[in-house]
């Protein structure tokens, strides 16, 4: 064990920037990653904290394009679902929304969490058996970061059937769908969401979701 | 729109550090935070992704003495349940571990997940609401992110019923229980999780999570 480092002022704001400038990216280059980039930031995924120390994030890398190919129908089926359950004043919004990267992104990583797994022993999942998926999702959340701190852009495709996901990718039973991620160098680059920018959504202030009990 | 920050190489390898070196920390100083730094932390956790850009995150600060009692009183009746679950041999190694800061942590912060929210209009979570639940464990990360970068430690304890919880903090209907953290200056520094040094559980390499399509 080495000394612990000290986060000073200027690594703290730049930090800072990096959350205020981490987006959901939907516009890609075709550029491909560097050799190894992946490879890197999922080794950085696995410091991600997790349950009991089980590590129960599961990773597919989707080179395919048989597979690919069927993960896009798949996502046009559930897009078309939820375009249809939007409200009629927003469904035409809702069509121009750009949802997905799947046709420049380079890199297609499909994320799992292993409900099954024995590493951990069990350790804090007893109550809370969800906490596996939630560990899959820290691991993701740290890959998100150190990629844009790379310049690489992530896109996080939640409009898929899991089940369906799950069989395209021939995952081993008990891994559960977490989420399907378009990876490569972003189109552009912004501090404000996308979803914003569209006039989708807002964001609100902090004392809206903030209670003291 | 700033220009987008340009995040360099030192940068890069302090966020690294930062990855290695944060903990889910289980020893705590008494010491309280400086004022409004809670409340710092919270809103950076607020610029986390989320579903649709729903901002599903909802946070109760557990200030009353009784309550924190009453979660207390819940933790150990849930670790003394979860004792009797682990194996014979696993088992008074599983009685020495200390796996809560409640009593010395000054800060005591409940997060939950908002699936009633009408924000972000549905938008990615048709075929997978859990993403409410995922989005909140983003702003768990990213809060405890710049936690650590500012010395603050934060450990998330989940050996607890989620019913209960809810009902020890009055939490409003439709919030489900993500979990309850200990926040306070650490008590020791390490780039070891504390589970792998009390022998608990060792790390695996990525080639044990990663699969190619």
């Amino acid at each position: 064990m080495s000394e612990p480092p000290d986060f000073d002022a200027n690594f703290r704001a730049r930090l800072r920037e990096l959350i205020v400038w981490r987006r959901d990216v939907r516009r890609f280059k075709r550029e491909p990653l560097p050799d190894g980039a992946l490879n890197r930031l999922l080794q950085t995924a696995c410091l991600a904290p997790s349950v009991g120390l089980s590590q129960p994030w599961r990773f597919i890398v989707v080179d395919s394009l048989t597979r690919r190919d069927a993960i896009r129908q798949c996502f046009e089926a559930c897009n078309a679902e939820a375009l249809s359950d939007q409200a009629t004043e927003r469904a035409s919004l809702y069509a121009r929304l750009k949802l997905e990267g799947l046709d420049e992104a380079p890199c297609h990583l499909a994320v799992f969490a292993d409900r099954s797994t024995s590493q951990g022993h069990g350790l804090g999942r007893l109550t809370m058996p969800q906490m596996i998926e939630y560990s899959a999702v820290l691991a993701v959340h740290t890959l998100w970061l150190v990629a844009r701190a790379e310049g690489i852009g992530v896109g996080w495709l939640s409009i898929l059937e899991p089940s369906r996901v799950a069989a395209i990718l021939d995952a081993p039973p008990g891994w559960v769908f977490i989420g399907y991620f378009c990876i490569g160098y972003p189109a552009e680059a912004c501090d404000t969401p996308a979803l914003e920018q569209a006039g989708w959504e807002t964001r609100r202030p902090l004392s809206e979701a903030l209670l003291y009990r």
